[in-house]
């Protein structure tokens, strides 16, 4: 008799990734085997990723470690992290690591965390020198991520979710964002693994929180089952499609500059408003204006410079950068 | 004093609307003044609409004239047809008429109910000859619109939601696309115009009315109050992205196609998949694959005789389009 139907979805999701590992990685010989590490919180997700990474990676000659990091957030947070780092060791894992962090302030708690535990999690990878860090996110976070980013109404790149493959050389993979939740769950239910439910997840002070209790739902009933699954490929429709618009743009960016550098109004018009704008907002960037504070509407206004010229001033955009049109121009700089 | 923000509010994005409609729809020398048509249901966004129409289109030199549709889905729904027309002559407004159609069942009740709608509205601006048709959707109905997208999962293009101008020729303008229903109800209300409430925008039997009600409100809840705005803005953003990626895979096709006119998949592999896919999907539909039925997982299957060959067979799409890989070359046509 095979193995229980989730814990078959979860293992197989994770050979698929450890296959990608193998064949991006391809070691100099001599060396030890790759070391692959599961980042686990001790919830249901990633203790299901850690047992399946703990199952499959000695069958490919692959090294599993984990690493969970301690937040600091509640109190008792380092017993639970020695807690997770038991049943890491319990699951044949090696290294096993426990890491704690301040987190800080910058961006809100949640950002301010998440922060925190990927600087923690690049230095454990380097200095285990580790081929690959695998993150417990699921369809279901995909969806709520979705979300996240439709709110925001920035455009289609912040529908697109969190991707499989991310972080310096690919070093993120996330093997579980086509598996649902509940299979996670499941999995370790049937291979009685104890799961801790972070308080944090319920707690309607949290944004995520509230989606996923309240607002996900509230749209499943209304639109139906599928809600989730049609976010989730929403955000790898939308990612494809960035991406290749973000191509274009650097592409185009050269044929609108002049002999100088600047930014030629008559060609930036002749372009597409969806590339034109990307170039307008890749010029704000490099000219210092932070990504995080340069919202559509400003792009908007300076696009206007082009489409709807009727002698206006000056525009002010974050970070005390100023756009203007001189002479056909469009001169973006610090101010 | 001046009228109420909320008229004033409706009264400016009428007048936008039909400056741009004078614009487009240069009238020879001769013919009489424009008619511009609004299409009103007699509930709040479409009166406050007519409202406006009624009040800025004599200052413009423009005619305006109202159609009603009575989609005969209730009893009594012809006297209420009547009750509008008597309305709208009250605003000064001619032609008026109410049109009696008859809803098929092809595609839902909501889908079928908007195509006997809008064949009745193209018949009666073709036979009245006019410039415009106007239509009362707000940011709201924008905002359910994209949800609704988002709910297929079948990429930018359904999250576009609906345009500010649209129809044959441009003739249907949508004035209200960034106006609250609040605020058109609020027209309403301090003009003392009468408003008629469909009860199918209450009833739960319908996904819009769900959404409206329920799905919305608790995104709302947990997302903040900005949601509505921020999936309008999604749509344009969106509807800019797709057109954009449109444009590069009509001009890309031409270049993957070899003499015969055939696909060539090497050509085809050298693409952003968000063009290659564009480019597979519109092949399908020239094949004779009707578009609604041919979603992202169809043109996964295919893309992947692409990017994934390992001599898989010939995929079967609907409408009996077959795509298999011959010889380098991509071949979709009719089995």
């Amino acid at each position: 008799m095979g193995p229980h139907p989730a814990v078959a979805a979860i293992r197989l999701a994770v050979r698929r990734v450890l296959h990608d590992v193998l064949t991006d990685h391809t070691r100099p010989p001599g060396e030890s085997s790759p070391l692959v590490l599961v980042a686990c919180s001790g919830g249901a997700d990633s203790m299901a990723l850690a047992s399946a990474l703990a199952f499959e990676a000695p069958k490919l000659g692959i090294r599993a470690g984990g690493i969970t990091v301690d937040h600091g957030l509640q109190p008792g947070s380092d017993l639970r992290a020695d807690d997770v780092v038991s049943r890491l060791v319990e699951l044949g894992m090696t290294p096993v690591e426990s890491l704690a962090v301040t987190v800080g302030r910058d961006g809100g708690p949640e950002a301010a965390a998440r922060d925190a535990r990927y600087a923690a999690l690049d230095a454990a990878a380097e200095r285990h020198g580790a081929s690959a860090v695998l993150l417990g996110h699921t369809r279901d976070d995909q969806a709520e991520t979705v979300l996240l980013g439709l709110a925001r109404g920035s455009g289609i790149r912040s529908l697109s979710g969190m991707a499989a493959v991310s972080g310096a050389g690919g070093r993120y993979r996330r093997p579980f964002l086509h598996l649902d939740r509940q299979t996670a769950r499941k999995a370790c239910m049937v291979q009685s693994l104890p799961v801790w439910d972070d308080p944090h997840n319920a707690d309607p002070a949290y944004t995520r929180s509230r989606l996923r209790h309240e607002g996900l739902p509230a749209l499943e009933k209304a639109l139906g089952k599928g809600v989730v699954e049609a976010l989730a490929r929403t955000a790898q429709l939308s990612r494809d499609d960035a991406d290749a618009l973000d191509a274009w743009a650097r592409q185009a960016e050269a044929s609108v500059r002049d002999t100088a550098g600047l930014l030629e109004c008559a060609k930036l018009y002749a372009l597409p408003p969806a590339v034109r704008r990307r170039i307008l907002r890749r010029a704000a960037i490099e000219a210092g204006a932070p990504a995080g504070s340069l919202f559509a509407r400003h792009i908007e206004e300076v696009d206007r410079l082009i489409t709807g010229w009727r002698g206006q001033g000056a525009i002010n955009l974050p970070g005390k950068v100023v756009a203007q049109r001189q002479g056909g121009r469009l001169v973006i700089r610090q101010g």
